[in-house]
């Protein structure tokens, strides 16, 4: 995570609850998801504490609102008797606890329309300690809490955030609840004119998207942002006003416009299987190196049986030959790891099943099988059009077996997403 | 997590420290591991905590060693000047750090067998706090460190682990090095005779493990046993003496010898590819709805080429057609997701491949696509063995998409191993 910041990060601590995030069956992805949503926004986790759900949590906010700038909260919002964060809260805040009636009537409105009663004790989700503001939840019946500094005027914290513990409910309230309200308690200014976008690009590496990108974003006055890299993926955070996202999108297009894949959390796979859905276009895979990986991505999303007609996995030489009609003499003479060997899979594939896009790798996963001229991590990728030409490009990615796979699955869906331009 | 306890279970603090799990680059998976793993000891982790390198860690500890049974702190072991936590640990116990020579010659072999020089820098990690016993660590050079009750005696704390961060290097020391440790801090006994062991289950849920299993070890005297479930596959944790771990060992034969893959962390994958390498059989593929993902899951695993041949991801009924030989009829009669179409699937694929094992399947992923007679979950495996038979079973699997697939192919490479017995 690279950061541009103009003063020191503001310290934040982050208390996860609920007794599963200790009993080994539920991952905590919550401090890291939050580590990155935070530090574009200036804010570092300087502590991080997972909790059972019980009076524990009561000494460990207390002592997180008096040596942190912004304490996050999660989990023990839901409408049981263990779901007992509002009451701690309010009780460490020396605030009374009250019925927020437009919440509840949110609630009852949500589960109604889900054809669910509303019962007495869902009531409890909609207690509001004095002081709260209420961070709606579209994708839940627990409302998020937010206290600002007049609010904790006796304590050290500035921010005051209590969050549902589900990632689903939690992440977008983060994004589109929290950033705001977080800058402006930090900075001043409008919670309500701050935003959060994700510009997500694909098929480039970050430190060529931090040397291009980042003394154009830091120019922008009032924008702060940061990136969240993963294997041939990276997020550029940016948060600030319309205007000031408006002219960071400005810049991300200039330098990376054929990389963006999107602002709303989009999936290279998700985007190419609805580019082609869209043009009413089929697509067709002849694997080698990556061994049925690229036809388990595509066909993980629901209703991609529109769009991808089948597969080979052509994992042996015998199975080129039969399967994608390769000629022996191109296996003999260039090798199964060649461009002459990756376009025949490519016309194979085109011919047998008559799809508009066919995607055909070739190539040394490891961690043996690499030679001084092929080294592990050489792959041929080959892209059949609709008009019936073939692209074969050269690679060479770095990982292990299972990074060097997804790179090459990346690398090769982009290419169709290029090509559907 | 089910657990058997003779008495209340002890309580834990977990502090992870190292800034890169703070700043969202990380996932820590410490608090999830270590819950697993204690709580078959009968403890239980009441707290987890994640600091940055830095001085803070100081002032947990001390709050940890004041209020908890067992303190388990890692990371930070490393040779470099922000590893610390030694320096910390000595601190905040008041003993001095002495040279341990043995760790330190361990260390410069370790390095020399690996081409690496040994440094000055690197007589750090042989720094030990006085009274503190050495957990060896064959996995890289920072050896853990252990604090029993004698040592501990002017706090709360019966026993203090410092292991290394990197969760290769601390997995296998928390069960060879650490469980025996703890069991004889809190219980009394040798550390020395007491080993921790996983029966890796497949094909059969935790629910059926927890009845059957439970009643006989319990009645094992002095056997410290938990589940630990993922999609398709349970651990049965065993603690306790070599005798004792025998006994359970009879229990899980009895009752699961079917389904008993290992007690080393074998995969299924590798289990399956080993098999058939020994045996040098062959196996190919033919994929409805795991859409690839079966053999992607084969060719994850370094060296399967040299057992499997290929696969087709028949997705449309044409290419089950074109590729496998599918009747017509058969796909108008029966539908793609029937018994009669899965065998015709199987024997496509045989011949074409002429693998000695062949995988086929045909089902419903969701979240579409599902009737009152075949529900979404409902799929036929299909299996041809080595003497031309085919053998098909229709299953029923829970779970979104993506468990679903894992189900299913979880459930086929089975009949391979069960298959191969």
């Amino acid at each position: 995570m690279a950061f541009l910041q103009s003063s020191e990060p503001a310290q934040a601590t982050v208390i996860n609850t609920g007794s599963e995030l200790l009993l080994g069956r539920t991952l905590n992805t919550h401090g890291q998801f939050l580590a990155n949503a935070l530090w574009p926004l200036g804010i570092e986790v300087a502590r991080q504490v997972t909790l059972p759900d019980g009076d524990s949590i009561k000494t460990e906010l207390l002592r997180a609102l008096e040596d942190s700038d912004v304490v996050i909260l999660t989990g023990g919002l839901g409408p049981t008797t263990d779901d007992m964060t509002r009451d701690m809260v309010a009780s460490v805040l020396d605030v009374p606890l009250e019925l927020d009636v437009a919440v509840e009537a949110t609630i009852r409105d949500y589960l109604e329309s889900r054809g669910y009663l509303f019962a007495p004790h869902q009531s409890r989700q909609a207690m509001v300690p004095r002081g709260g503001e209420v961070m709606p939840n579209p994708l839940g019946t627990a409302p998020g809490l937010f206290f600002g500094p007049d609010v904790l005027a006796e304590f050290e914290c500035r921010a005051l955030a209590v969050l549902p513990g589900p990632p689903r409910e939690l992440h977008p309230m983060v994004h589109e609840e929290l950033a705001g309200r977080l800058i402006a308690a930090l900075d001043g200014g409008h919670a309500d004119s701050i935003r959060a976008v994700d510009f997500r690009l694909v098929g480039v590496g970050e430190s060529t998207v931090t040397e291009l990108l980042e003394p154009s974003l830091a120019s922008i006055e009032g924008l702060k942002f940061g990136y969240c890299a993963r294997i041939s993926e990276v997020d550029v955070r940016c948060v600030g006003s319309d205007e000031v996202i408006d002219r960071a999108r400005r810049k991300v297009v200039e330098f990376f416009g054929d990389q963006l894949i999107g602002e709303k959390g989009e999936s290279l796979v998700g985007v190419v299987l609805d580019g082609l859905r869209e043009r009413r276009q089929t697509l067709a895979t002849a694997e080698s190196c990556t061994g049925g990986s690229l036809a388990g991505a595509l066909t993980d999303v629901g209703g991609s049986s529109d769009v991808f007609v089948g597969g080979y996995v052509t994992y042996s030489n015998a199975a080129k030959v039969r399967d994608l009609a390769v000629e022996e003499a191109a296996l003999a003479m260039h090798g199964a790891v060649s461009e002459e060997v990756c376009a025949q899979m490519v016309a194979g594939c085109q011919s047998k099943t008559g799809a508009d896009y066919v995607l055909a790798c070739t190539g040394i996963a490891g961690p043996s099988g690499g030679t001084t001229e092929k080294p592990v991590g050489t792959v041929f990728i080959g892209l059949g059009l609709p008009d019936g030409r073939i692209k074969i490009e050269k690679c060479h990615f770095r990982g292990d077996r299972c990074a060097f796979k997804q790179r090459v699955i990346w690398s090769a869906l982009d290419r169709v997403r290029q090509a559907m331009k």
